[in-house]
């Protein structure tokens, strides 16, 4: 049985991610990060996938994101923007699936993993430079160099099995697989208890997801005033 | 005047590092890691390089490495061997320059900064795989491709002026800048104080590097029983 390393956001992709894992046959540690989030709705998500699903381990690593700034999803001063803004969204957190990856790569080493799965998306995603194909590619020829693992002969592959999907295809291949989608949290804005804003990039790409799917939508939104 | 970030460990290959960006005219914001290593001696040798070579910023990021275990350096249960074993030694920690680089990533883009220097060194070290020129080269590759800063066009490099230097040579170049050398810890076993073993891997390859460089070796070392 071969080990990987599942990057476990809370959200619905890497939710999706993890079950095409284990219905690989994968035996599944999945790691997850307190990076400085605003709120702790999306680990407490995670933790409820890894438990429902039946991961081997899952932990949560401590890294201080917020202190670096320049996010609206670490930093209080910075708002979260509604959907439909042009460019690359102040959402947007520096280097962070370079750092979570790396993280992975540190953890895959350790536990002589053969994978590590990311649920990077390049399509209906909001603009980041770090969920591209490309990017991707040269993380996985910087892993090549990287460790002791690979400077052995042995590999250890970048998965991102949803990288060329559109929301609604992840929608159903989640769904087909048995993903509870109720469990996860893919707003930017989410209350502690994890209910959705409704608004923000996150909301309308996850919701249009369910709908294109013709899948029921088990998110549950905040109530407005 | 452009920025720069520079990875301090609080040994002489970084504090050498330093003195070149600042030699160079940088603005230098230096970044250290608490990343679970086993006494606190090299962080506060840190403090004192970046508080004497009056960098513009000093940030100490906290990152748990020692949780994901798999190095004498970080976890309790493996012991720092002495110098001169074969192969890539147990004071190798996973994935520990690609973690850090990518950190370093971080907090370059939200500065604007246009470089991240690293005291990384092919000749004089300790087989580790994420010291060869052909990873760092893979890193600049991953990094382009990485980050709204290089989407945009603008230029991040990573930087390793010491790369090809021996040891003497690094103890050359950093006394010619100014470096206090006693200021540095190079010890993996160092105590609280930071005086060093003068037995492991890092201490033998420090004090043949200031025999050769005909330079008196600053380095207070442990007194023995």
């Amino acid at each position: 049985m071969s080990r990987s390393v599942i990057l476990l956001s809370g959200g619905m992709d890497s939710a999706t991610v993890l079950s095409i894992a284990q219905d690989a046959g994968e035996e599944c540690y999945a790691l997850s990060f307190a990076y400085g989030q605003k709120h702790d709705a999306e680990l407490d998500a995670a933790r409820s996938i890894a438990a429902q699903m039946g991961t081997h381990e899952h932990r949560v690593i401590s890294i201080d994101l917020g202190q670096l700034g320049g996010s609206a999803l670490t930093d209080a001063s910075i708002e979260v923007p509604e959907a439909g803004g042009e460019g690359i969204p102040t959402t947007y957190v520096p280097a962070r699936n370079t750092v979570f990856l790396s993280l992975g790569l540190a953890w895959a080493e350790v536990l002589e993993a053969d994978a590590i799965y990311a649920g990077v998306n390049a399509i209906d995603y909001s603009g980041y430079p770090d969920c591209r194909p490309e990017y991707i590619a040269a993380f996985q020829s910087m892993t090549n160099l990287a460790t002791k693992r690979t400077s052995e002969g042995k590999t250890l592959d970048i998965r991102t099995p949803l990288i060329n999907l559109s929301k609604s295809e992840i929608v159903q291949l989640g769904a087909s697989l048995g993903v509870d989608f109720s469990l996860t949290v893919s707003c930017y804005s989410a209350d502690t208890t994890g209910a959705a804003c409704g608004e923000c990039d996150a909301c309308k790409l996850r919701s249009d997801g369910f709908a294109k799917a013709g899948i029921a939508d088990p998110t549950r939104y905040q109530e407005k005033a």
